[in-house]
Formats: C-alpha cells, sequence, structure tokens
C-alpha cells in the first residue's frame, strides 16, 4: 500500500514523525547563533552516546565517509593496517586502508562467526617489531548479524600499542560501546541507523593517542581533516555547510533518546533481537547465527525454509505485509534474508513482523 | 521574530515549502525499485541543469566534498595544477590539490575583479612542456560576487591540452554554464544554492577526457570515488547510502526548476540582481563589484556607507526585518556586507530586501 512502508532493514530504520517535522522546517545559517546553539547541544548529546570525552565531529556525508575519515586521518602510505574481517564492512576497512597506500594485513573468519581474541592475539604477539600501526575492526556487523568483542579486541590492540579504530555504524545508540571505558581510540557511525534520522550524517570521535598519529599524517584528507573539524568545533561550527536540516533533525532525536535513557535504549534492542529471535525459531526457521553470545541485537539473518526462496520471502512481505526485510550481500545474497530491529523499532513492531513471516512462509509454502 | 527568517546569504538558500514537505516523508529503502526511479529521474535533471551528457555523480556531501571528488579523481603527487584565484573559493581549490600533494601554481588576482583571460594565456604559453595538466576556476566567487569568463577561460586550456576544473557551485541553475558547449572536463555543484534544497547533497559531471586522467589517478579518493560512482548509476543506485531525504526534495525541486524553464531561470536571476543592484546605488550606497561585465546575478557584494559597520547592518536587518545577509569572508570581513539572490528568490523579495536595507541605513545613520 501506497506510503505503508515499514523499513526492517539496517539504514534508512524508521523515523519519528516529530524527527521528519522538525527536519521539514526551513533551513537556518549555518553560521548564525541560532545554529551554532543547535550544534553546540547535538554535540554534547553524541558525546553522551558515545560515551565519551571527546569531540565528535559530526560529517555531512554516509557511514562510509566517517570510515574514511578515520584512516584518511592516520593512514601513511606503507604503514601496516591489520584489518579483522567477519562480513562485508569489515572488508570495506580493507578496501579504504588499500586506497591510502597502506600495507593490508587481513583476519578472516567465516561470515557467522565473530573475531576470536585468541586468534588477534596471536598475530600481535608475532608482530614483535611494533610494525602494526592501526587494527580495524566492526562492532555489529551488518551484512551477517553478528556483534564483535570488541571490548576485548580493543583491550588487545592497546596493550600492543597500536590505535583501534571501530565501526560503529550499526552498533551506536543500539549496544553498549563506551569509547572511554573501553579505550576505543577511534570511533565511527552514521544517522540513519540507532539515531532514528535519515540518512546523511556521519560521525567520528578520537581520542588523543589518535591526534598524535593524526599529527604525522602527511596527506590528510581535506574533507574530513580532523584538525579542520577540532578547529571549527571549538568556535560551535563545521568547516564546509552541514546538513542543516539534518542536524536539527538530530537534536530532536537525541531529545528523545535522553528521555529514554541510554541503558533502556540497549535494553529494548537486546529483547526485541531475543524476541524475534524466539519467534523466528518458533516458525521452523533457522538463524543463521545460532551463537546467543555473538548474535547482534540490532540485525537478525534468517536462513529460508526449505523451498523457499529469499527473493519471494522479500517480494511476499513487502507486497502483501508492506514489511521491507533485506536480502544478504555478495557471497550471501539469496542465501539469508535480514531484518532490523534498529533505531525506532517497538515491540509491537517485532510482533508484526513475525506474523507477517509467518503468513509468508505460509504462502510461500503452498 | 521566530521562524520569520529569511536567507539572503550565499547558502543556505529559500527552500520552497512543497520541498520541505516531500523532504519530510518517510525516508524509503535507498536500494529499492522506487528509490532507483526517483534517482533516475533526479540524473536526468540534473544533466538537464549541468546542460551536459555526461553523467552526474550525486555525492552525501557539501559542495567542498565535490571539489575534493574532482581533485581526488584526477591528482597524483608532484602534478602540476594551475588555480585561478579571484576569492577565497578559488583558494580553496589550491588547497585541496595541495592536500593530495600536487605542485600548485597560483595566478591571485584582488579581489572583486575577474580572471583576465590575456593573464591565463600569459602563463600557459610559458609552460611550453606542458607541465600544466590541470587548471582550477571558480565559476561565481561568492565570497566578492564576482563571475569569472568561464567560457573564455575553458577555451584556453583546452586548446593548451590541460583539464579545466571548474567550481559551479553558486552558479548552477542561476547563471548560465552549458558543461558541454563550453568544453568544461569537470563541473561540481550544491545543493542549497540554486538548486533550492537545503544542504546534504553535492553533484560532479566529468568527461571522457576527465575519466582518462582519472584512470592513471593512483590513489583516487575512496568515499568518493568516479569509477565507483559510475559502475553504480548504471544500476541506478550510489556506492552508499545517500541522503535519501534529500534526493527526494531535489526530484521535486527539479520539477519546479523544469516548469521554469533554465532560460527563465538565468533571466529570473540577472534581474533580480539587477534590480538589486540598481536599488542599492539609489540609496547611495557603494557596491564592491563595480564592473556589470563581471558583476554575480547570485550574489551582491555591498559597501557599508560611511560611519556605519558591517555587523551593525547584519545585525539591524536581522533583528528588525528579519533578513539575513552574509558578512565578508577573511580580508573582506566587515568590509563588505553579501547579499544573495540566489534559488527561490523573487522579485518582491528584492523589493522587500532594498526596503529593509534603506530602513537600516537610516537607523544607523541617525
Amino acid at each position: 500500500m501506497k506510503d505503508k512502508e515499514f523499513l526492517m532493514i539496517p539504514g534508512p530504520t524508521p523515523v519519528p514523525e516529530s524527527v521528519l517535522l522538525a527536519m521539514a522546517k526551513h533551513p537556518i545559517g549555518h553560521r548564525s547563533k541560532e545554529f551554532s546553539a543547535i550544534l553546540r547541544r547535538v554535540e554534547e548529546g553524541l558525546k553522551w552516546v558515545f560515551q565519551t570525552k571527546n569531540d565528535v565531529h559530526i560529517y555531512t556525508s554516509s557511514g562510509t565517509g566517517a570510515m574514511c575519515s578515520a584512516l584518511g586521518n592516520l593512514v601513511n602510505k606503507g604503514d601496516k593496517v591489520l584489518c579483522l574481517i567477519i562480513g562485508n564492512f569489515g572488508k570495506r576497512w580493507a578496501k579504504i586502508a588499500k586506497s591510502r597506500g597502506a600495507e593490508v594485513i587481513e583476519l578472516e573468519v567465516p561470515y557467522g562467526k565473530a573475531i576470536n581474541p585468541n586468534d588477534l592475539k596471536e598475530i600481535l604477539d608475532k608482530d614483535v617489531n611494533k610494525e602494526i600501526k592501526i587494527v580495524t575492526m566492526t562492532h555489529n556487523e551488518t551484512s551477517t548479524g553478528v556483534t564483535n568483542p570488541v571490548k576485548d579486541l580493543v583491550a588487545l590492540v592497546k596493550a600492543h600499542g597500536a590505535l583501534s579504530v571501530v565501526d560503529g555504524i550499526t552498533s551506536l545508540g543500539a549496544i553498549n560501546c563506551p569509547m572511554d571505558e573501553w579505550g576505543i581510540d577511534v570511533l565511527v557511525s552514521g544517522s540513519q541507523k540507532g539515531f532514528m534520522i535519515p540518512p546523511g550524517l556521519a560521525f567520528l570521535a578520537a581520542n588523543e593517542r589518535a591526534f598524535e598519529v593524526h599529527k604525522k599524517c602527511e596527506y590528510p584528507d581535506f574533507y574530513f581533516n580532523w584538525t579542520d573539524y577540532k578547529k571549527n568545533l571549538e568556535k560551535d561550527t563545521t568547516p564546509w555547510t552541514p546538513a542543516v536540516n539534518l542536524v536539527v533533525a538530530l537534536d530532536a532525536a537525541l531529545a528523545m533518546m535522553k528521555d529514554h535513557g541510554l541503558e533502556n535504549i540497549f535494553e529494548l534492542h537486546k529483547q526485541n533481537a531475543k524476541l524475534l529471535r524466539e519467534g523466528i525459531k518458533n516458525l521452523g526457521l533457522k538463524l543463521f547465527v545460532e551463537d546467543e553470545s555473538i548474535a547482534s541485537y540490532a540485525i537478525t539473518s534468517v536462513l529460508p525454509p526449505d523451498g523457499v526462496s529469499v527473493p519471494d520471502i522479500r517480494k511476499t512481505m513487502k507486497e502483501q505485509y508492506d514489511i521491507t526485510v533485506a536480502n544478504g550481500q555478495n557471497d550471501l545474497k539469496d542465501k539469508i534474508f535480514r531484518m532490523g530491529t534498529l533505531g525506532f523499532v517497538s515491540r509491537r513492531d517485532v510482533l508484526t513482523a513475525l506474523a507477517a513471516l509467518k503468513e509468508t512462509v505460509e504462502i510461500l509454502k503452498k
């Protein structure tokens, strides 16, 4: 039905009506006092979600832009970068590092698994000359529905003296990721996920250790330059014209998040994901990630039942019930489908999705 | 008065209500057939405004992002880049080129002037070994209110065998800039100007000559990579999640532009700027750019009358009449103020601004 679509993909995610209406206000001047006040408030809200005392840069870009910012402000040609890969988004770090001329080492595990900290330790122990400068990882791997043990991985990277660069694009505002407590050096995220606003903004926080390395970066990225962003943030502004309306939307969304509370947000995501996983198993379908200890609370990957194809499930869910779920990516295309419970999703939405999935499977099995 | 602000800055510019409401619709999935259809239509609309047969890439970024894309897909370390500078935005090209390790030659003229094609010719004639690979220029220099003779400059660059890279951020959709007819190799623009939508999108078109040079770029920018954008555009999609709501807004704005017609849009900007310039002179104020042949139709720079300061003019215009005009930038700060007539601005708006400016000067002269 026209205008009835409900998004259960890993982004864009559902946006509250109040946020959409805040976004629809006429843009104000980005160098005005009024906008600086909004930017200051949003900045404090982002620090609260990142659980950090570091500045959070607000970029006009997709989440991938923030990933490019991370490596584009740190990597010199020939630097050794270790990329921990559990899916497509882990692989993206490796591609970005290579685009900067880095020497990339990849630790890749079968998709559906998380990185075992012992495997990371083994590689780091072998790096006796401490040549590995940066270790990249994905907190919540959207392509598979797996959450990495970032706390343990980051601790190993820190002990080794390298920088940890973490993709929190689909975990921030959904799964606990306390930047300062865990000692993450660089953490990035995006707007159209746990932050409940449309796509177009990305965020990055870097600690002092990371800034020290940045200072030695010979050709830092110009558009995402950390030094420029830091200098402008001190004056409550941005180096380039920001997506004003999206920042205003974020201000409204952060106010909602504060009302709810971080702990409650994490608990909601956990309970919604558990409800969805139980329901899927009750329907007789198989979860792609069976291990509860690494299963994502933001996105759940499901195997189609025998004799039913992923495209048919997606088509029926959309055409009959106005629910959009995602296909698998690359090698997992048509092998799994993915259901997001990320951001503005309530228990009612999960029950609705399960009811629709039940009927979809019944229709397709006939 | 709250919510009464009228923007006469060079961006964000006024946004039509219908565009704001289109933007406020719930985001749809960016990999859906529905969104691909919108993207295809927007792509055709952009080609129409760029007056080109080349693809137009749609980036989620500010206009500066598109400038970074241009040089980030062409420049190798050590390349010679000639930057024609008539203001801050011309200077930005030089900074971006340097951030890529280019050897930059600057042809800078006093602010308020345009580049004289003879001066460019002289430099190119001296470059007997054809070492200059790229020449950057600004079509409409927002910081001063001057329009460069791009047609003549590009012809010289082409004859020399170098690539012309043109900033059309505040000219596209306001001042005639036919990419193909003039032989521009790379042309960039941004959303919050002539396109009448809020900030957050930027556009770039590159012709085959430019793509040939791109192929030899050793470390092309990852986020703005032309090859990736081209490949994805063939499937009516983008490499990364686009700012879906802004693309939907652009679709609505382009429909309005088509209804109006390109020639009419250019004529409207010309007539509005002429009306504003005449009115300012009638108030006894001086124009920063007196030469009609290079005065911008998008932004008009004005000198404050004796004994009246630029900050006071801006403050009174805003507080008494809810009209925001821009200060000068850098060396021109507090020396000029700038009034935009860019995008969704009617003859009524110009008359209103003149009436407010008249009263403002009277108040401040008392």
